[in-house]
């Protein structure tokens, strides 16, 4: 018998309690042993669960057992959750965490502690809810170079971002919208913002490349700033915009970056629609494949959890294996440097409707080496004297934009900063 | 060093040899050992292959060698495979195989072998090719009880299908266009009628239900009689059609069925175009989640072996658990009868344009308790005294609307037998 204790019994605690209990004769055939939810630590004893495991709120007690194999670490959190991980691994315990902002922090150091301790860490829960994403790009895709992930991640983003293509609505109605619905929280900078995202982006570049960088190391742009003009634009271009956390190996570096891309609407990424999660991967051998499904929610995160206990106990042994981020490359690959970034680029300004306007910044733009791939300029989105200009450019140099869009910003018939979303196709 | 030997060198079996090489130092790094591709069997030595490994024709030479540790079987066929597979399990090692006409028929007779005898059978290049789709049923659902399998899994059916569907084109001339591009074989058969998908179904239905099934005994139907009407009244009902694997759980009973189907547009799986594979499996904790990939092609299917050698290698010992179907259920599970199949269904009817068709039509389908959703009548569907009707049904049994369906076939106006496709939503 595997004994299980769950640390925070919340919405996906209960369910793994849950789950265990209701699937536990075919859990039991898969594994080979009876797994079960011994204890369940909470914060607040009062507060009613729907769960039927034993609960305490003395978390020292339940770490000083000696009696329990596996811990689920579903606390949340950085720092706390960190002295909780490390206390059990230096145990010799295995660990499974859905705790996505702790390993964007401490991956590589938890896995180290691990690996020294001959113990595991599972992280299949940590992205994209219950879609086994991490084993397919851990063991499924084990035979490939990994040249890209492009990943819909954040099914908060992508309910509003859905919703705004669908509606045409803007981005503060339908973000009340989704706050009502239970799919934003109160405060919702961490997910529109593409922190979340990034948290997750990291995890899965970990695994296909093994390059150790926190979030502050990368670019990060949140869907706050799409308008009802950027919906207008891509639809008329024939795009989504999905708000995307992207991997891309280069030579000896790697891209890491999250915003808000406009997809063409024949990629079966922008075909992930509403709440959904979608991961693109794409392999040297395999060319693309794409994982689907829900990635929230407590039993899909659940799910995810007990496979790496299945997995876990099948193994029979603590094998550094499972939740091991393997980089064969370590020594090698280093994060590409924002500037250097180069994609395709659509651009919004808001102008003055006078003569010259287009001329002047065209000439920004060739000054730059910045070449334009499509314009639009549509009399309807037109108001008093002031016009928006649309174009997307050819691949070019993320610094290059950025310089030629601060001149541009300079300009003095423009009213606005000029807004870009980045082209994914 | 992990041996390995390439039984069959085609095109996925120099792609293995190649990528074994090409990618090294990555497979060395996952796996923790140097695998290499010592020798190839072939039939005809002379042929002219791009591949550098030795080759021989003498497949007993190869299989009485004893410093060979894992064979990869890509020969094809059943019982000369299965004579081959036989041979290595019992000598006590590994066996990766992307036959899945062998799997159909002998999978659980082979896996028995490999556990008596403490040894493995890697199947994941049996399915959906490069899609790490047995890995996610097997190991990234095992927390789920597996409520349905739908599988797009014949990319030349998909081919033809989409084509038909974007250009309105009729089956045959469809079918010639794929020949000629290399989608489909001289002889169309075993893709076109669905014996294909049958065969990677009963795989995928074996590692859910345990159900133990051989492809003559489950129903299936290929996409041959599809119509330009059918399409017709597809796209007017915002279905696309596709030729599904399915496999779903009522009570302790497993339907399995292959057949084209009318899945609605806004469906991820009725999403999955041209020669692209799609699974959707639904799990009772996890929800709907989608795999998606190539299906076939020497490189993707490579890359499957290849996930196989290495996660047997990872395990560091002749585990059966890789290609292990686990079946908790097998027992209590049997097949359904493909009678008590439930399901909705569209019904395209060709009938002599008088008084009186639709209601003694309407009749036939009362007398056998079958209700009918919508109807269409198109006039411009009509040639010379002839009509087409459309009625799609609510959920009835197989046999109902086969004994309908007979009745109705004999009625005095109808022009041909009427045809069926089945609807998934």
């Amino acid at each position: 018998m595997i004994k299980v204790a769950i640390i925070g019994v919340g919405t996906v605690g209960s369910s793994v309690a849950n789950i265990l209990k209701k699937n536990a004769k075919i859990i039991e055939a898969r594994s080979g042993k009876k797994i079960v939810p011994v204890i369940g630590v909470v914060k607040n004893l009062n507060k009613k669960r729907d769960v039927d495991i034993e609960l305490t709120d003395d978390i020292n007690e339940v770490l000083d057992r000696d009696d329990i194999d596996i811990y689920i670490e579903l606390m949340g959190g950085v720092e706390n959750a960190y002295n909780v991980v490390k206390k059990i691994l230096k145990k010799g315990k295995t660990v499974i965490t859905a705790n996505k902002a702790l390993l964007a922090y401490h991956r590589y150091e938890l896995q180290q502690e691990a690996r020294v301790l001959d113990t595991s860490i599972g992280i299949e829960a940590s992205v994209a809810g219950g879609i086994p994403v991490v084993k397919a790009l851990r063991e499924g895709l084990s035979a490939n170079q990994i040249l890209a992930i492009k990943g819909i991640i954040n099914g908060t983003c992508n309910f509003i971002l859905s919703k705004m293509m669908n509606e045409k609505a803007n981005f503060k109605h339908t973000l009340e919208e989704a706050q009502k619905l239970g799919y934003a929280e109160a405060d919702p900078t961490f997910d529109v913002g593409g922190f979340d995202t990034a948290h997750k982006l990291l995890i899965l570049a970990s695994i296909a490349y093994g390059v150790d960088a926190k979030p502050e190391d990368i670019l990060i742009e949140g869907i706050e700033n799409i308008s009802p003009e950027d919906i207008y634009f891509a639809n008329d271009f024939e795009y989504n915009i999905k708000l995307l956390g992207i991997a891309k190996k280069i030579g000896k570096k790697v891209e890491l970056r999250v915003h808000p891309a406009l997809v063409p609407k024949d990629k079966m990424l922008a075909k992930v629609d509403g709440v959904m999660n979608g991961v693109s991967i794409v392999g040297d051998s395999v060319g693309e494949t794409m994982y689907y499904g829900a990635g929230a929610g407590g039993d899909a995160t659940a799910s995810a959890v007990i496979a790496d206990i299945i997995d876990i106990v099948r193994e029979d042994k603590s094998s550094p294996m499972l939740g091991y981020i393997y980089s064969p490359d370590k020594e090698k690959l280093t994060l590409m440097p924002q500037k250097d970034i180069e994609t395709k680029y659509y651009v919004r300004v808001k102008v003055k409707d006078e003569i010259g306007v287009l001329a002047k910044i065209s000439k920004l733009l060739q000054e730059h080496k910045i070449s334009v791939d499509s314009f639009l300029q549509k009399p309807e989105i037109k108001e008093n004297d002031y016009t928006t200009l649309f174009f997307s450019t050819h691949t070019c140099k993320e610094s290059d934009i950025q310089k030629a869009l601060e001149k541009i910003a300079n300009l003095e018939f423009m009213l606005e900063k000029p807004m870009i979303i980045r082209i994914e196709d």
